[in-house]
């Protein structure tokens, strides 16, 4: 099965576009001093709290390469701990000529088992097509990140150029974009452009895009992840608990939102 | 001092321009079926080889990270390796938003050591950002790179608005450019518009690039590293003596086509 249909159906499956963000820092505990023990301890209670509500995690990889290999370690420890079945999705951004790009999709896929991964398309169609060429596995293509310098290079005719370059790729049916959530006219307008493409949508709760209209917009016509990472994996007293219910409550809204 | 002038201090004292790029694959062996261990003493020998007569190192990151956590601690054993005072650039091309390129900043910088790294401007400055803050320590944004898709996006006033982004965020003398020996006339055009930023250059050897006419307008009024990878790395019959032939060869190249 391909990695657009395989989502789709993990999406209706579990009646969730919710995507958790594994963003694990020590920055982000009470004492701030948390250690990588601490950080492991933490990001497995985040998977066990999350894992019957979850569509798909998302480990974001700067976290665990701070620590080096011992992170990476962490790192390869974390995707045993995600159930069977659930999409993992590596976020990297990786982005590099073809024959070294090659090597980061034995990386992320041979290696790390990912199911999908976020790429970067600044170097073009070379970058990106290593990690399209299986078609079980996917690659969300940065088109409009969800940070406020982003338009210093996305804008004027590079998101157009950006989504035909995804739309010309997903011959295997397994492109998809990274649209952010705090650009909720510009969503808009790449859901028309980009036709079927699945999206991930980065931006909601800690960096303040709207919920509501970027579900409602990212997924008119196309299957919509919608990712969570410090909302969820730090919310309330940190206990299993208020990370199972911030998970619940992001899953009931969306529910409301739309009927998957 | 500040990573440029200390770059350009090294180059001067070396009389060498070379950045050697340490991408060790299996597929590079004559066999084919290299292990870790064989392409960790492969690594080691290109070092040995070559530590006299190289300005700089570069490792690419996507190569250690193809063996996971394994890899990665090859990443840290081989930093270890490089003879003080050596400029090492870590090649990962590292891109996110603000809250996450600081744990990549952190990573390359505290984790491994590195003196500096290249960077993917496709996100803007909130990317870009936290490669800079410590004057000592360096980043090569991506401007032109070497790959033959570079221009599906790196064209129009992309270029432009990268050499803007790199000038305006050089306050600490120590923000650089990528710019590929593939493409002439765009290196020269750049170097113009780029006045001072010292350059990288990757594409000279495997990937075709001319050596004279990079080396001598890239360094037209900045520094310049030409990194060459495969061309030293897998030399001859591989062997210690062949790899440093290479590289003095280059080097004498180099030394004849400007004086440092």
């Amino acid at each position: 099965m391909s990695f657009n249909s395989r989502l789709s159906e993990r999406i209706h499956r579990t009646q969730s576009n919710l995507c958790v963000g594994l963003d694990i820092a020590p920055e982000n505990f009470p004492n701030g001093n948390a250690d990588l023990s601490d950080l492991k301890d933490h990001c497995k209670k985040v998977i066990e709290a999350t894992s019957g509500i979850a569509a798909a995690y998302k480990p974001n990889l700067a976290f665990f390469e701070r620590w080096g290999s011992e992170g990476i370690r962490w790192l390869e420890e974390t995707i045993d701990q995600i159930p069977d079945g659930t999409i993992v999705i590596g976020d990297g951004k990786r982005g590099d000529i073809g024959n070294t790009a090659n090597q980061y999709a034995k990386s992320m896929f041979d290696h790390f088992g990912f199911d999908a991964v976020t790429v970067n398309p600044f170097m073009g169609r070379d970058a990106v097509k290593p990690f399209l060429s299986n078609p079980e596995k996917g690659a969300f293509i940065l088109c409009r990140t969800s940070n406020a310098s982003a338009s210093d290079l996305q804008s004027g005719d590079v998101i157009e150029r950006t989504i035909q370059l995804a739309l010309d790729m997903n011959e295997n049916d397994n492109a998809g974009l990274v649209v952010g959530a705090t650009a909720p006219d510009e969503l808009k307008d790449i859901r028309k452009k980009a036709q079927g493409l699945p999206f991930l949508i980065p931006g909601v709760g800690a960096q303040g895009g709207d919920l509501e209209s970027s579900l409602r917009n990212g997924s008119a016509g196309g299957s919509a992840l919608i990712n969570v990472s410090r909302g969820i994996s730090f919310a309330g007293d940190l206990s299993e608990q208020a990370i199972h219910d911030a998970a619940d409550e992001y899953v009931n809204k969306m529910r409301n939102i739309i009927h998957v």
